[in-house]
């Protein structure tokens, strides 16, 4: 398969390094990725910039690398459109840090996989906790080879989005793989003033996670040890509740 | 009822004039809004800089307002952490160009608003096409006042997102109002190259927006006249294929 690699910590980061060591072995792939950090950056894209592109050589790599002034949004629109033939499927990560529950909305990666499914692609985000080991980077891009495999011979369609995290344990400890929805994390304490600046009222994020541990939900199965799996789409329409509000008018 | 009212066009547009202007009629207003320009940022938030809070004076409105140097996710979170005390509702717009289908993925007044469920307060997202004259801000307005009492009335969801986009018609021409679910927007010849850069591979954003007119869409209704409204959620599980993917692994 033709896969396009992306993620949203920039095309240097060591996530992308060790996913396409892996993957490149059975694939062809292209890496096209943000030239900076741009985590947090959701589902932004470039409107006003131009967007400037440069081929990059990641050594140890022999597939070939595009770093791209932009969001990872941006990244898989501008590849699709003018950088790779025919994609078959795009993977996002290996991102630092995990991307569970609503926090996916905040995701550059997992909004690199859902532009994909806008484009008519199949995509896969994948991340690990931000303290991982470096096995925990080599075990999730195992993961993700079995999981392309699975979902080629499965037939992902193309409006959907696998988004997987993997725990940061060794591969015997992973108790296996949980297909799941995603849960709600909260956060506490988002601001705090900072009296330093004597000239601006200025905040200072330092937030606290919590989770809702619902049973079955992604954040609940990874802290057990699994791998999880959430199959995502881009549709926001609230269908539960939309017979309801056209009563209401 | 006290509304916090957000947008991603900045504190100054005049969507946000508009809308306090015919909603402090009514209702406790709080502006806390970007310092400037910020659409297409989607559900970006800063995590690494400081946020500066600043109260400014929006002449001929009563309702006290502060700009935020972040998007407008950040406005919501830092409004209801540091600024404001107890929100019933927020209301993000009224937006320069239309939020429509998966269109809504890249919007910055449709984040602000989904951030708003996040933080359990029900929401409004409001938007009008580009180009149009005053009087649709004007109409818009009234809709979204019409649309809060509607919505308070039947005990809106704290997890629920209603996006609201108006047509640039005049009033008498306006169909009537339509519950609907949001369509899927497609967007071609994305990217040109720019041959001015000697030194840089640079490709330019001309997009050109393809709706998919299926019918009973946002995009279907308003092309016809109609104010379009869809309830929205922040959870992108596919519950749809949960079950089929479950088996694949």
């Amino acid at each position: 398969m033709r896969l396009l690699i992306t993620n949203d910590d920039g095309v240097h980061a060591k996530g992308i390094h060790i996913l396409c060591k892996e993957l490149e072995k059975y694939h062809d792939i292209v890496i096209v990725a943000p030239s900076d950090q741009r985590s947090a950056t959701s589902h932004s894209i470039t409107i006003r910039e131009p967007l400037i592109v440069n081929e990059v050589e990641l050594p140890g790599l022999k597939s070939k690398a595009y770093s791209v002034s932009g969001t990872p949004a941006d990244c898989v629109r501008i590849a699709v459109d003018q950088i790779v033939d025919k994609v078959d499927m795009v993977i996002s990560g290996i991102n630092i840090g995990y991307n569970l529950g609503t926090d996916i909305l905040y995701s550059g990666t997992v909004s690199a996989a859902v532009e994909a499914t806008l484009c008519d692609i199949p995509a896969i985000a994948v991340s690990t906790e931000w303290h991982a080991e470096l096995y925990s980077y080599e075990n999730a891009a195992k993961y993700v080879r079995k999981i392309i495999e699975v979902a080629d011979t499965n037939g992902l369609q193309d409006d959907i989005v696998l988004n997987v995290n993997v725990p940061p344990i060794e591969k015997k400890d992973i108790k296996g793989l949980k297909v799941c929805r995603i849960g709600k994390v909260q956060h506490s304490h988002y601001y705090v003033k900072d009296d330093s600046d004597k000239e601006n009222v200025v905040y200072r994020l330092e937030g606290v996670r919590k989770v809702e541990h619902d049973e079955e939900t992604d954040s609940y199965y990874i802290d057990k040890g699994y791998v999880t799996v959430t199959p995502l789409h881009y549709d926001l329409t609230n269908f539960g509740i939309l017979n309801e509000v056209e009563v209401w008018f």
